[in-house]
């Protein structure tokens, strides 16, 4: 049983964090931060918590100030704001998991480049990993600081690392992603209004958006070569859910099936309790309210083109999901502990 | 051919307005005014007029100072913003359509004690018409200002308004209205936001909302009776569209069955261009888009019980169709110039 | 342990079901029937149960030649299909639970008349058993035969339980539901297109829907007076959830405020651990997913009118969860046991 | 003014195309077929045409009968049944546009391996045109079938026309499209389910959609390359619009600015009234209910790669609103005639 705290919980990412934890059986919930919603309780922001918690939520600099309740501090921050407050629970020898962007990038020009802030803990990336277990499950059961990916790298970069690793496709890839509102975050902005969002569809942040380069770092971890992500994100009409459909040229010296992609697949994520290879093509209902990242792979011989759909709920597999798999890695729990839900479907 | 303005262009009443007006073959657009978007062009702000319309969008104060460029202020302002500008218009001779409720109430005492702001222009009310075409058009035909009707009182007067002018059923009434998302306006807050919203459902304003009043007074001008409405919104997951369940219990001595009811109403609303006395039930999906008003009835004589199902898109019928149509007649216009969208059902 | 079977199980009813008693730590799943997807695979039919599940589906008649390998059966089928099953079950000893409304009527003559075909199996209804816990659990633990209550009644009887108990209110209520498309059943047809629904709102069923007769027989069992239901179900263009806006005129002779309701309402239903009384007004936001019925009581004590807002998750407080409820008061298992799902808000 | 007819009215294209048809000032509507619906009136059918039309529906074969009381046949079928009703019209000199696939293709065998039927009117072939006006506007004047161009290609083909046509880019492209659901059509199958799209979202037909060869013959008009496209196609949650993403790779040899490309486009679709070369990015939301095709460009100069991103609504400027345009220069009306109209945008 750890003892754990939460900062920025009233984000959806936050609330979905608490929702996993809360029914986590190794986890008792001790902190609750909110800048919006201070000295409220967090049933009266998410009244679907009524009857089962009733944490007065407060703010960052109180909850900094009893960092030594706990064992294990979550942030679910916008970009900058996670810097300093992991600096003080690494001082105070409390594990991190951060959902935000702060400790994605080894490369800190990199992250300053396209988050246009400096970094100002530059002395914690040693300690830190870039937190997705199918990738990199040892070095997060060693770090301290554990860097959660972004919502739309995971579904990339799940989504052909087999491909890459196994040097089956041109490096230059790309990437259409389709997301659900959610990942807007709960900011009121007219952007994200019901009447704005509902019935329409549009891309936004075509070839400046900052997963770019969190893509192409992590798929060269798996190759020699240079990656080059062409990337679009989408807006969906629903709350949760991305799907991306990922397009890559077969090389021209291998000879790639359907059959053989999916035999690499299978073999690459062979005891992933999280990855299903599916012949059919994934759909958000069948993903939405779990961890699962479901992959389909089309070949086509004749057109030497690769065809990559992946889905994945953006909050839960994409965020907190994500980040509670690394806590059970961290803190040596069956991996899949307080994650095996299982969707609803409708 | 005249010329108009509209303050508040770019609410979600005050655009569709403008679409109305752009389509209307009596009317050049000339001043349009936004405290969010002063100075924009209003296609960069709404990009549907682009290669329409290029207007550029003024602040109120310089919209007021240009009042003799038009013959008719619209305006379309949260309540206690309009009466000042419309004293302006009043003085210059200007006609002043408001879509607001700061005109709605001929006793001011109602007014401030359910808007809770006191009235500035008293003086201005022997000149004000209540703009629903179908029970005041002489009124409105010779008045100054048109205070426009709100748009649940719209579904509830016309949808009673036959059976309480011919006292058929007792007065106090029971008013059951769901509401699509527009009726929220386009401000940024939380409770808008598209994941807050879609897939869910509430009752708000519980026997407390504003519009209960309107309601009352409109229809105790068609009886001698007090009129008593329970009146209970709610907000849809929809963009457009209001429907209204109706609750009445049929008077002692009254022998009302349903097909009574449809010759009273068909004979009350005879040669009204806009409602549609239905067999069917009513649905968004018919009056979205369109000036229509579509009631059904239903009586069950066992019980002596009368409900009746009335529709509008809110938008339209419920805040911009029904001050064009006030439009048309302050200006001896044919009453449905403009006015004749056919919804798309789909 | 118990082994169960469902038949019916491609259903919307069905399937929540089966994802329930997926995760019920006392339940083997043993059989499932299917008649549109017979000898596919469930994870085929709902690919959210791919890697958990890989039953067969198989025929009704198939099902039925195997009821001794099962302790309980379930039945998710149109109403007249479920009798001869629960016979052929009956005599084999075999539990059943109907969500279906074979057996809701004690009074065959009222099942007759609303639901027009013959009742085939009236010799069992003397074992049966409405399956409602907070008002009959011990009946339920008694019955061999549990009829699982309609959706639409579920919100209505709960949410005015109290005051008809208590005599507080007249008995001529209004009940107007809201209710998610899930509703309607998977039957492929023209009015449940996602076209159809999408941006619409309807009323339906109007003063003739089949749950009014269920509403009323069940609130009678709790007064001496005649109960009369003026019920107005609505489609929702939601995919879960039922919210019931309910009016009631307080007793000449009756002083309630709404301090007093509230006491009235958390006293009768102390302890039920899927009753949730709020002051604030329920969403269906806060249920979806969960066997909760979330209550607000609003009082207007000079109009002497009660409004009761209730809401629940249709399948699952309003079919597939209730019926997992009384089947741990049947098998004598920890009520909440398998239902303690919290909903994710968003 | 011409007299109309339109089999298979019901259907999601045939119902818009009614409705533009019954707003045109030059078009008289004589004769409606619907096979589901025969013998009802189209306003029970669709009740938003209540109050404005009351034509009776009649089988197919009633229709054909009546042929000479028509100037012009419109079909919307699907494919493999238009063939016969052209060559009966084309028999008695009615003009025909139909807006399914049987026309569509001047290779009658690649019609026949992508569509799997024979093509049973050959000889028609040289008397029709592709009825896409901004590509084809001579041979449509001057034909007497139109073939009303696939939803998808529209999107696609106008989409990419200046930069084929200019040999700006390689010509393997990757068109990721994403649909509303009235794409699916109006049959009542589970797919297409309320419950089953909302909050869901999936690509299908992936390397198989028959829309593939009808964009690449349409853009090796425009060169002497072989096309090569890779097309995926997707579900939204949404009723109308469709949204192309399109990448390509500049050539070697050419040197293709972001400013440059807008100075093609600009020119290539310079006076055409429906084409809107916007420098934001397209939405559904600014084109719904219009006859308008809205595209961005974006390039990367450093990597070489352009995207488009095109948006229509697919029931107009992707069926029923391209048809009518090429009736309006069928019969030399104004080519903008009837079309003017203008997104609500909410």
């Amino acid at each position: 049983m750890i003892k754990v705290g939460i900062i920025g919980v009233t984000g959806y990412a936050g609330q979905q964090l608490l929702w996993l934890l809360e029914q986590h059986p190794e986890v008792e919930i001790r902190l609750l931060s909110s800048r919006s919603y201070a000295d409220m309780q967090i049933q009266t922001v998410y009244p679907n918590f009524e009857g089962r918690l009733d944490h007065t939520l407060i703010k960052d600099e109180d909850f900094i100030a009893r960092l030594e309740e706990i064992d294990l501090l979550f942030m679910a921050l916008p970009h900058g704001l996670s810097q300093g407050f992991a600096h003080s629970a690494y001082e105070k020898g409390v594990k991190v998991i951060d959902l935000g962007a702060d400790f994605r990038f080894e490369d800190l020009d990199t992250y300053e480049k396209w988050y246009k802030v400096p970094h100002k803990a530059p002395n914690l990336m040693p300690y830190t990993a870039y937190g997705m277990p199918e990738l990199h499950r040892e070095l997060i059961a060693q770090s301290h600081i554990v860097a959660s990916p972004g919502c739309f790298p995971t579904t990339a970069i799940l989504g052909v690392a087999p491909l890459i690793a196994g040097q089956w496709v041109e490096t230059d890839l790309i990437v259409d992603s389709k997301s659900g509102t959610t990942g807007a975050g709960r900011d009121a902005k007219t952007s994200s209004l019901f009447c704005e969002v509902n019935e329409n569809f549009k891309a936004y942040g075509v070839m400046s958006h900052r997963h770019t380069p969190e893509m192409e770092k992590e798929l060269e971890k798996l190759t020699d070569e240079n990656v080059d992500v062409l990337f679009t994100p989408h807006l969906l009409p629903v709350n949760r859910g991305i799907l991306s459909t990922i397009y890559a040229a077969v090389k021209a010296d291998m000879a790639l099936t359907e059959a053989k992609a999916y035999e690499i697949y299978r073999a690459f994520y062979r005891d992933e309790p999280f990855i299903r290879i599916r012949k059919s093509l994934p759909e958000l209902n069948a993903v939405r309210g779990t961890n699962f990242c479901d992959i389909a792979i089309r070949v086509d011989e004749t057109r030497r083109k690769v065809i990559v759909v992946s889905a994945i709920d953006n909050l839960i597999k994409g965020a907190a999901g994500q980040a509670v798999q690394s806590m059970n890695i961290l803190f040596k729990f069956p991996e899949t502990l307080g994650l095996n839900m299982l969707s609803m479907y409708i």
